[in-house]
């Protein structure tokens, strides 16, 4: 309790920032407590010092100068929020190279130039926190590091984008179309006015890549995993999975198999029943499975300024009492001495249940054609829908099925051969189902 | 990696040590290699060294005498898992005498002798880890204690008390009597030949008393909770709260409210959509919201050997590694530098809703004369169910009420004016209802 003050500076003040301000300035002595040290926030850097935050900023402390922050040998650490691949590798790289230890919220920059940040913060003898670049404020990144490291790892189902869980539950429980949902989220602020990134699978895949990485020791280019976004995902399609007893989430999968390791992101069919499928709105959850723990589940919001800033600030305390120093260094992260103990296996060779939906002809003959062609895959069904057409006989009608467990390879197969019937129109959705 | 062998012991060989010792010996090079340095069981202790485990011990190893844990200055860390209060306070007190770390499972004695031990141990310099003490493999201690430290914790709700959820799940989906589930448990192994701790209430009143000091600094010797345990719950409940939206749970709730801390432990109505509903069978979850974080659930196996074993080895890494020492020194748990910031209210003064179920004369003019009863308390009912009788008419019929917000005072007096009407007969039942 007679340590020194620790002196800790904010570089990027947007919405995480200044959610990170708020905790240090307006809970300055509950985080001082909690340090067992007086933590003082003595500098913000932003390009932009006149914008209005919702947080009170004492004088002499906003600047939009960089080097205020590295050229100050008192500051022991630096929650930096850029976001973003440049300038925030380079600037992080000057921290680190000026002796002050990083906390992170940006996925993006872990994912992409994890060894050489990670390398660079070892040869300095300085360390890197990220809790909050995977799921906002929940302790996901401490579960795998620190609480569950008696156990391998088996299997991790993530929804890590709130975005596209946001849009999912809205089309879910509103009805709404894709373009609807987006635009909802993105009027209440979910989602960015360039969504891409959101909705295309490519943040889950970033931050699937960072879990790999701590789980298996897999080192994986984020683009190199196979990903679909909700972009694909039709209304229709949340009708037939609730009648099956199902809903659609967008689930990252990290899972040992036979011969490896598989990742990927894809919307999925999940039992209504399972704990996955409770996780509404912009909340984000992981359930990972452990070889000693079982299955355990974590559940939260994975995004938003005061529960992001909850995760850096905890990262924060752990850095200032020494607490990062022993597990960073004790992990080896993104370094050669960490070894990827299994190969990278392709998903599409992994075997799973399969929902199916058609677009057929209204007319007799059609389902003993296609449950023909599964048969002949040796594709057991387990459970079809077809209602009644609302329109005369004669025109189309949706069709949907759920197979027991076969493999990619046959199903791809066996959906070729039922899109190429006359009966069969264009428009065929195949999606994984996850038992 | 070039530290000296870290050489550990257990006391204590029944079923958790036994998961211990496998984790140990089976998985040494995993063990060893998260932290960094080669781990040695060198001793077990148990005064039954000849029954089978299901764990081969190599020879050396096994012994009766505590002293050779003791008088062994090699031995860093103790992973002590006797159970009860006696011997373990008084071994556990010797250990950390004797200059070495312990690792507990044994919520009683924390939550019993948290004061002797835990000074006992600042006084030596060592630690006490005691993760597996709550929610077996659920790392709800770390995230209380290191996640979620920059939070004011607001509430926690658990389901602690994996033998009262398995009962209840039982109850639920089976259509089992108390009698029978309870039974079922036994068989199983969930639950002891002696429950009364658990399904009374007690073991989860324990389990909370040591959150409600982590959580919120209280001290609060814990057979002072208020509880109710699920040996107090009807099947017949089951039903009523399903067609109502609900399930049953034994919830454990720490809550700030105006003027303090309140804390309880009750079957409670939990909407069957929430995510407490979706804990089944002998599955722990904790619900925890903190004013920064919002709301952060976690869920997954409360006990059992592998489970209970993954937490305990955590938490010997974390000593071994040094990082059990930083938090137990920031935290000071159980000294007197940690003052209790609040003061405990009665939750009986508590508001919130409540289930009320009757057993009523089947007659004209019973319902009007009980909602009477309730309007005079200004109690608003938002749900009433009652069926139509199997048997004549003239017989008795059970009539379940929901309220809106009220008070327990309004609701006790309203409940003791309905059981004076002659229309009511014996057996009223009142539970808590969890928004």
């Amino acid at each position: 309790m007679t340590k020194s003050t620790a002196k800790v500076a904010i570089i990027g003040f947007g919405t995480i920032g200044s959610g990170v301000a708020r905790l240090l300035l307006e809970h300055k002595d509950r985080i001082s407590r909690q340090t067992g040290r007086r933590v003082d926030l003595v500098k913000i850097v932003d390009p932009d010092i006149q914008r209005a935050r919702n947080v009170a900023v004492p004088p002499g402390i906003l600047t939009t100068d960089v080097s205020a922050v590295i050229d100050d040998p008192e500051i022991e650490a630096v929650v930096q929020l850029i976001g973003g691949l440049e300038p925030d590798r380079s600037i992080m790289l000057r921290v680190l190279q000026s002796g002050k230890n990083v906390i992170t919220a940006n996925k993006a920059v872990i994912a992409e130039h994890g060894p050489e940040l990670f390398d660079c913060a070892r040869k300095m003898g300085r360390t890197i926190a990220f809790e909050a670049a995977v799921g906002g404020g929940i302790p996901i990144i401490a579960a795998i590091n620190q609480s569950l490291v008696a156990n391998q790892i088996q299997s991790i189902h993530g929804i890590l984008n709130g975005t596209s869980n946001f849009i999912l539950t809205q089309m879910e429980e509103q009805g709404k179309s894709y373009a609807d949902a987006l635009a909802e989220a993105q009027k209440l602020g979910y989602a960015e006015a360039n969504p891409a990134m959101d909705v295309n699978g490519s943040d889950a895949a970033q931050k699937l890549a960072i879990l790999a990485h701590l789980a298996f020791g897999a080192r994986v280019d984020w683009k190199q995993i196979p990903r679909i976004g909700i972009d694909t995902v039709d209304v229709a399609e949340m009708r037939f999975a609730r009648e099956l007893g199902y809903c659609i989430k967008l689930l990252a999968v990290a899972e040992l198999v036979a011969e490896g390791l598989q990742l990927h992101v894809a919307p999925t069919l999940v039992r209504q029943r399972s704990t996955l499928a409770q996780v509404h709105g912009a909340f984000n959850a992981m359930r990972i499975v452990g070889d000693a723990v079982g299955r355990v589940f974590l559940h939260g919001l994975g995004a938003g300024q005061m529960p992001t800033a909850s995760a850096c600030v905890a990262d924060l305390i752990d850095t200032l009492l020494g607490r990062t120093a022993i597990t960073f260094n004790t992990l080896q992260l993104w370094s050669d001495a960490r070894e990827a103990p299994v190969s990278l296996r392709d998903p599409s060779s992994v075997p799973g249940r399969f929902y199916l939906r058609f677009n057929v002809a209204d007319r007799p003959g059609v389902m003993a054609e296609i449950t023909g062609i599964l048969g002949k895959q040796k594709i057991s069904i387990s459970s079809v829908i077809q209602h009644e057409s609302a329109a005369e006989a004669g025109g189309t009608v949706p069709l949907a099925i759920m197979t027991h467990t076969t493999s990619e390879g046959a199903i791809r197969e066996a959906t070729d051969a039922i899109n190429r019937l006359a009966a069969v129109h264009p428009g065929t959705v195949r999606m994984r189902v996850r038992d």
